[in-house]
């Protein structure tokens, strides 16, 4: 298998998801025709212009057309508002017009800050996602939503901003660490287990090679992870109701990325612990049986990601919650599972939450042989 | 008459404004209703602040609700990414979530900046547009525009965002001074002819008590110039058609705004200036009757607004064209007049249209007797 195309329908701003292996000479082609007047700007960063944005931009160039590359150093910490004020100065001194397509070319940094100067430099500019990181092929890339941290919080000013396309080329994730692709098999665990327990196994079969960055192994994994997102954002696009269920582990998640300070843990480290700490407040709140949190366990030990979710919630963590952006008054919406693949949203009072949490026991499938 | 309420047709999207004389209470009991979550941000000017913050905010405090007043110095040049970032914080600060509205009370800078605010915040908050200038009344507070100034040039960076409702009140009016009054009538003029001829008529014959802020001469003026646009903007809310009318006299225009430094002239004074402008070109290309520059020439002349023309196009003027962020590669799309209330997009390239307004001849309706 090496290709699968996935469509998201948003109506008149329907656009497709190419999942790929190897295939920069498509990414060119299908670029060069967004290109109306002669310019495509490529926003990068540093570690992925070195790997990957010199082949593309030639391409483009041997095409006759304009294509600065623009690199921002690498991480989450340049994901800022000085960086988005960079970004629009040197778009503005290429020439960019309208017309002009912004490619985000990284990973979930650079998705949600290239997204976010498409979204608003000239008021709106075509976007292409080329995502280069599992986490930003499975998730960050495909929805529209861009976004910039402020010292108060990460992605607090943002945009729904859909791209034109989204170009996955697995072949990309080879030169990731193997750290990262670990990290980012996370958000492919959260899509199973909302909608498809099936995949949830396959991704613990076939751990091994998906972290090895097998392309054979990535690839059909990684589209159908895209396939649950593109139905979700497809039903609910500015996450008014179904959406909000894609924020699975993401609140606790979110607030422990912060604590540990950004940059200790990787965000789908991070959410790996949100989705440990989810079940098992779904098993306590809403009975979710023992198996299920066993199975949603046995894929995240089998992609190697953290465990010890307990160590991580300290008060910091839940100051942090009453904060997220997501909250409404006193309540947030928690995202529960009834069972693996049938979640729900269950409001409740931030104390309450917080005090569930807390209460939570080490290993419930234990407790259920007591 | 003391009301008028106006639609705007945008589907889901679909608001009213609410064009209203001395209804302070309305505006208080509306913007309770959108505060779902017990808070309201009123962002405002300085001038603004003194003048009708005080009670709104009392109003709104009266009726239980957090309402802080963020009051940004006035004027153009605080339109700004620094007083976004500024404002972002503020916003935090005062415990905003994504249900509180953002009220942007005052004139077309605060009504930018507050929109930009409210759109990119949270990725998104509700908008409640309270213009309090002319200018703001008829055109920027409708249709969903927003933006803020870069080093490089006037709302290069922007975002669509609609607002839950507009409340124009010309009680406010009263306190602009005599010379925004008159700039704010050119954008009046501009919809009417657009769309309404007649309306261009009246505004010549109740130009008096329009410049001196009689709100019996001023509702219904406004109301029908509000109508005008709220049409254009429920049939294309994006600008990708008969949205880009809107820009009659303006690409002129904001070239010589910019070219005269901002706060030189008044943005409509400027408008004024590329109206009479693009009727002459009109009657250049496309025989526009000397009647109808005489008709529009009359209006703009009964408003007290700037007829110099010839002075202001310097060279830098045209340069400051050849930047317009409407520009698609070398082309610009002009909006020429056919007749009053008959206006059409005539494509040109840049290089042409600056040679045609360059061998304009200073007084249509002359050349036409000789």
């Amino acid at each position: 298998m090496n290709r699968v195309d996935l469509p998201v329908e948003l109506g008149e701003r329907r656009y497709a998801v190419h999942v790929r292996r190897d295939a920069l000479p498509e990414l060119i082609e299908r670029t060069a025709a967004c290109a109306s007047t002669g310019r495509v700007i490529v926003i990068t960063d540093e570690t992925v212009a070195a790997l990957h944005a010199g082949p593309f931009a030639e391409g483009l160039r041997a095409r006759g057309l304009h294509a600065p590359v623009l690199a921002v150093p690498a991480g989450e910490a340049h994901k800022t508002l000085a960086t988005v004020s960079h970004l629009y100065d040197r778009c503005l001194a290429e020439g960019v017009d309208r017309h002009t397509p912004i490619v985000a070319l990284g990973g979930g940094v650079i998705g949600d800050l290239g997204g976010f100067v498409a979204a608003t430099l000239l008021r709106g500019l075509p976007l292409i996602q080329a995502p280069t990181t599992v986490l930003a092929q499975v998730d960050s890339s495909v929805g529209g939503k861009t976004g910039v941290n402020l010292p108060h919080g990460k992605n607090l000013v943002g945009a729904f901003h859909q791209p034109a396309f989204v170009f996955a080329d697995v072949a990309w994730l080879a030169t990731l660490d193997a750290r990262d692709r670990r990290a980012g098999l996370a958000e492919a665990i959260k899509h199973a287990a909302l909608a498809a327990p099936a995949l949830l196994d396959r991704i613990a079969r076939d751990a091994a090679g998906l972290i090895a960055g097998d392309p054979a192994a990535l690839l059909p994994i990684i589209a159908d992870a895209i396939a649950i997102k593109a139905r979700i954002v497809a039903a609910d696009e500015r996450e008014a109701g179904a959406r909000k269920l894609l924020n699975l582990g993401h609140t606790l998640g979110h607030a422990i990325e912060a604590a540990e300070g950004y940059g200790e843990l990787r965000h789908g480290e991070a959410i790996a612990l949100g989705l440990r700490v989810a079940a098992r407040l779904s098993r306590a709140q809403l009975g979710l049986p023992a198996e299920h949190v066993a199975r949603l366990d046995a894929a995240l030990d089998a992609c190697g990601l953290p465990g010890d979710w307990r160590r991580h919630l300290r008060p910091e963590v839940f100051a942090r919650v009453a904060r997220d952006k997501k909250i409404r008054g006193e309540w947030v919406d928690t995202i529960l599972l009834r069972h693996l693949g049938d979640p729900t949203v269950v409001p409740q009072p931030i104390t309450g939450f917080i005090e569930a949490v807390t209460a939570l026991g080490d290993d419930p499938a234990q407790e259920e042989n007591r």
